[in-house]
């Protein structure tokens, strides 16, 4: 069984992760528990896990659609769940749990897009700004809301604060309170806001910018680019440079620079 | 005495800086140099101190209003005094002073709000850029002037700079020039702006919104902001997760989180 | 021969980069390769670099305007040359030199200034990033571009992503799709943006404030500026303090701060 030539058999309707790729290596996962507005269960962390180990392994993938079933993106934590079992030692692993597949979301060597709906709050919020790409609906609705309960969103701060400026931050941190989506783009936890009808066709436009370009410059790219984040800007200089050269030398670069310079398209 | 019985006993009209706090405690710091335009002269310095080291030890203080008596927040550091006293040793000991007094501000286990009108020059804008919130007058107007005088604001561009972005930090500081209230909301160094009349109540908004939560989650939270805003990603999650898995322990996150699932308030 | 006395003699209307020097010390380096769109070629790296290394040499130097003739800003590294020599060797050399380059165009004791027309794509937007401030034309326009060909901008995404935030300098990474100057100035890759007929006189406005103001403030605060970004708060603190007191001492910054307090203008 091979996902590029059936990737039917790689669905399951009520799993709470669908996993879907096309033939072009569009992989879209879906959260699938609307009637859970989405929550992070351990069962919806360990689906996501599996299913960017699975992309991962997977070097025929171009891209990622994180989409969610129903009125909600994503609500955060499963509550109920976690309510239900009041250890630290439970907590430590929960969310060291949720925090190596928010890592691992990242470290994917193809670009991830969030297309937002309806609400994300919390780690939900946190799963949008740790994403590389977001677009979302007009009417959508972003929170880190747990501090609302008396839980400060300690987490996704980790996310939000590496997307927004820090005043614009600790204002949702503290407050819990909602902001729009023209909010959240004009802070820069999303890149683009669109009428919900129109979002899958704007995600679509980015899916097909990147697909259009080669994997491997995409891959190297993306890796440097949140590398040298991390690092003074000597050692980033130092790391992009010698990711550049590398990349140069692909085959897909030495063509695509020749065929700019012939003045034609590249032949990949 | 105590303060938390009697805060009128707490407050001296004639003092630098007037301490007041209420019954929910609310804490509003008063710069009250109002003829020099609340220079942070080394009394000022030391009553800020002072004031944070007592919000510090105070385990029911909630929140810190920062204040200002007069036309302007703050002219930066009182110029007067410094040209008195030209020797290294002593400006090495000035801005240490001051320095020390900016990181306990933000070491505060309670979020600070600045309540700004008129100017906020120099060490004024590094206070209002240092707080974690910030609330301006419409017609407020914000500068690092010192460099018209041929003292470049070094100190305050550690907390400019990690307000807004770097090109325009950079222009503030090495132009002089005013910004408005819009631009400074835009750019990231205040929350809100509101016509100078509302301002109090803008601010009394935010208040209302943090005595409402526990206090525990917001101080594990805050601390947790700042220090993971210092390392990179994987070490900001490790201690993000260990932060808010104790968070979820206290007695306070149990019961707002079963509210939650009761759909019912929590009874802190 | 001096360049402040005769600054004709230091021109070269043939150069890969004109240098001239006005007697104010405002330097204005110009890229001038326009029918190969300002491409940086290791020529023109090399002029670039001893341009700047003349910079750095000059005391008397104030401020560094860099401007480039014809209708585009820069378009990045020479292709053409580039892919002539198809080695690893050759390609880490080349982007180590233009890195070299790009810290040491920051490194300069004075401010450096884009002035933009045209387009900025690749290297060529790299470098505005990397300058202190930028004034664009209306209808310039912004890009990193090599994604296009299959080379992913790599070293300009240390430079990007050090302007603006994180989701945005990643889209326009992976798209390689231009931004307008409105929209640089938006995200923070720009300072200003005005009419291509009035860039000039906006570059000017900068050049008066700067010129005015003493150069050992500028160059003090400058070095701490960067240095500064690169550490944590409290490093941040200590360096900025022992900076700010040996300004203090110049006898500039006593007699601007002595001037102030005596409401005159001071006698530089």
């Amino acid at each position: 069984m091979n996902d590029r030539l059936d990737p039917a058999l790689a669905q399951d309707p009520n799993a709470p992760v669908r996993y879907e790729r096309d033939a072009r290596g569009v992989v879209t996962l879906t959260l699938n528990r609307p009637q859970a507005f989405n929550a992070l269960s351990e069962a919806m962390l360990a689906a996501l896990q599996a299913a960017v180990e699975r992309v991962a392994a997977d070097e025929g993938a171009r891209v990622v659609v994180l989409a969610a079933e129903g009125k909600a993106f994503c609500a955060g934590h499963d509550l109920k769940e976690m309510r239900a079992e009041p250890s630290l030692d439970y907590y430590n692993r929960l969310f060291a749990q949720c925090g190596r597949f928010m890592m691992a979301l990242q470290a994917l060597p193809v670009p991830v897009i969030a297309q937002v709906q309806g609400i994300a709050t919390a780690a939900g919020c946190q799963l949008v700004a740790m994403c590389d790409l977001a677009v979302s609906a007009r009417d959508a609705k972003f929170a880190v809301s747990g501090v609302n309960l008396g839980l400060f969103c300690s987490t996704p701060s980790v996310a939000l604060s590496r997307n927004l400026g820090r005043k614009a931050a600790f204002e949702m941190l503290v407050t819990g309170a909602f902001i729009s989506a023209d909010e959240a783009k004009a802070q820069g936890l999303v890149n683009r806001v669109v009428d919900a009808a129109d979002v899958p066709a704007e995600v679509a436009k980015l899916v097909d910018s990147i697909v259009a370009k080669p994997r491997v410059a995409i891959a190297a790219g993306k890796g440097l680019f949140y590398r040298q984040l991390e690092v003074g800007m000597a050692a980033a200089y130092e790391d992009a440079a010698r990711t550049m050269a590398c990349n140069m030398m692909d085959p897909s670069a030495l063509e695509g620079v020749q065929a700019f310079i012939d003045k034609r398209q590249p032949n990949w």
